[in-house]
């Protein structure tokens, strides 16, 4: 997925955006030591790490409408760069992701650090998630308050509004992250956590909550309110966004276990360690094979990278084989055409209709 | 250390706003699932235990000059509350403390359930880390929200300042214990991570940084700001706040080695097992005792709660022969004059001056 109407988006006004406020809070007393610096620093280069949707898909809805107040933009969708990295700096920690962008996570870098100056592995792996902790909380915080100080001259009802949808897009990301986690699989339990209602059910919830909603929904929100749209599209916009970051959820757990390690930036199989409880996998698991799709699971809690690749490609041939692969697909598709519908419906301006009937299309289509 | 003038001030205003801002968020659809209103129950028992200094402090500056907005002030003293939550959320993880106001803390707690239902003992430590990590992002964005949403009738100027004041707060606070951290003795290391300056120096700028602001300077002037006092006065208050939380520091870096454990929640001797880089300590490093103190430490940090008790007696013998334990009061009371001298050139209202001149009597006569 190449998300190519999206890269074209100028980010330039972010970038600025972010620069000057980090160099504000790095001038601060307390942000001006050494600690101080890097920690921001940090911060600043996950911000601008990554494809940005969030940050693409504000600008995209915001400029889709003739003029606007382009500074009050560039701050939103900013916070939601910051807002992102907070979640990234956090669930990095909570997955014991290693891995990020291609290059180790912060924790592991600074876990890695730690351990050739000689501290023992376990007070170093430590010292990496604390690190990463406070680096989330930081831009968390940084998310917040760029949002606020960014739009004092944006009217009072679109910014109370704007301040809100950050507010509960905050809320919901967290708890969609908890439920994640809550539901994963461990071998040493009998069920996956929690037996009431259907499984695929609650992964399709995990998703919407977890990254629907941050991603698509609340960064196109926030954009159809900054270009002035009316009530009515705005909350269309944002069904629509739901159902996109939906099908994105969906082919990223796809891609969790059928993709290119070099193209997704860590390794593939780190979902199954985990043991994330995805549509796809609570499919197979659903179906009559699920017993050696446990047994698979199992393995792969405790294995070695190579093992882990192994177990990998057993996992592919299963979920091809049990149908959850299309399943999957066939989810993907549907979010894709609700996308559609809700655009189609909703007489946006033409260039957000556009660009957005054409996300659908191409994230609808890959599968 | 009661704090005893503190305890008399009154927050059933700020039980009320914290209440009904949980319930409104728990009735939000991604609130309402059996994961979102656990969590928010959580976040709320959190913010309600403890001594309640920030809260209280804001109370005792915004009512001491006659009529306020009791309501703004309520939300403000809340929000404070709900942000020492997100700090001692993220803190124990941190610190890997497992006590906390006289019980498990919360990632202590889960982790304990997850292994009774099977999960094994890192799975379920990890699991724990997740669910406080979680609880504590919820409590820092609800002490952002609380601020904003329940200041909406207070004249601009003086809103914009409290939040410009929280977010700095929330910046030096996160600093301050990324200092900490990186500041702590490690026994596998030959310094405690940092050559430069003065470790005593450092370790006092910690104290500000990670404690003095958030607990006693930012409170008090958010009070005061609400209450409408002058610029003059509300820096005044904001210095001696400073002093005083350093004195509250300094104290509390005592009670972590010398205080009683049934007084203080949690066993003594966690300080030196996380092998915290206190002025105290500092200053036992930078004395004739320092390869005592130095093994001590070592020691510490691999050491069962028994062999950590014996360590921490034969540790105040040590703390006090060297002369850090007296080195330590003798600060402790030097803030506490420095905080009355601020209080006295201010000419606060009465009730105010009265009140933190009695704070600061007490805490320079605890030594």
């Amino acid at each position: 997925m190449n998300y190519f109407d999206l890269q074209g988006i100028e980010l330039s006004a972010v970038d600025s955006a972010l620069e000057r406020f980090v160099r504000e809070q790095q001038s601060c007393p307390s942000g001006a030591g050494v600690h101080g610096r890097s920690l921001w620093e940090e911060v600043l280069e996950h911000t601008r790490s990554g494809k940005r949707l969030r940050s693409r898909l504000v600008m995209l809805a915001a400029c889709s409408n003739g003029p606007h107040d382009h500074e009050a933009a560039a701050a939103v969708a900013a916070a939601y760069g910051l807002l992102h990295a907070a979640f990234i700096l956090h669930d990095d920690v909570i997955d014991r992701d290693d891995m990020r962008y291609g290059r180790p996570s912060l924790h592991a870098a600074h876990a890695a650090g730690a351990a050739s100056r000689g501290m023992s592995d376990d007070l170093a792996t430590h010292r990496g998630y604390t690190r990463s902790i406070l680096a989330g909380d930081l831009a968390l915080a940084a998310a917040y308050r760029l949002l606020l100080a960014g739009t004092a001259d944006v009217p009072a009802p679109a910014r109370e509004e704007l301040q809100r949808i950050l507010h509960d897009t905050v809320v919901t990301t967290t708890l969609g992250e908890l439920l994640d986690v809550e539901l994963s699989f461990s071998p040493d339990q009998a069920t996956t956590g929690d037996d009431a209602g259907d499984p695929r059910e609650k992964a399709l919830r995990t998703a919407e909550l977890k990254t629907a909603v941050y991603t698509f929904c609340a960064p196109l929100q926030s954009g159809a309110l900054l270009a002035g749209l009316g009530a009515d599209q705005v909350a269309a916009v944002g069904r629509a966004g739901t159902h996109l970051g939906m099908a994105f959820q969906l082919e990223d757990d796809l891609l969790g276990v059928f993709g290119d390690p070099g193209a997704i930036g860590k390794p593939v199989g780190g979902d199954l360690r985990e043991g994330k409880h995805t549509y796809l996998m609570a499919t197979a698991l659903a179906s009559e094979a699920a017993s050696e799709v446990k047994d698979l699971l199992s393995r792969a809690c405790a294995a070695d990278d190579d093992e882990l690749s192994r177990i990998n490609l057993a996992m592919r041939e299963l979920l091809t084989r049990c149908g959850a692969l299309q399943a999957t697909a066939d989810q993907i598709r549907d979010h894709a055409r609700q996308a559609r519908d809700e655009i189609a419906g909703a007489a946006l301006p033409g260039p957000l209709g556009d660009a957005l009937a054409a996300l659908a299309e191409e994230i609808g289509s890959a599968r």
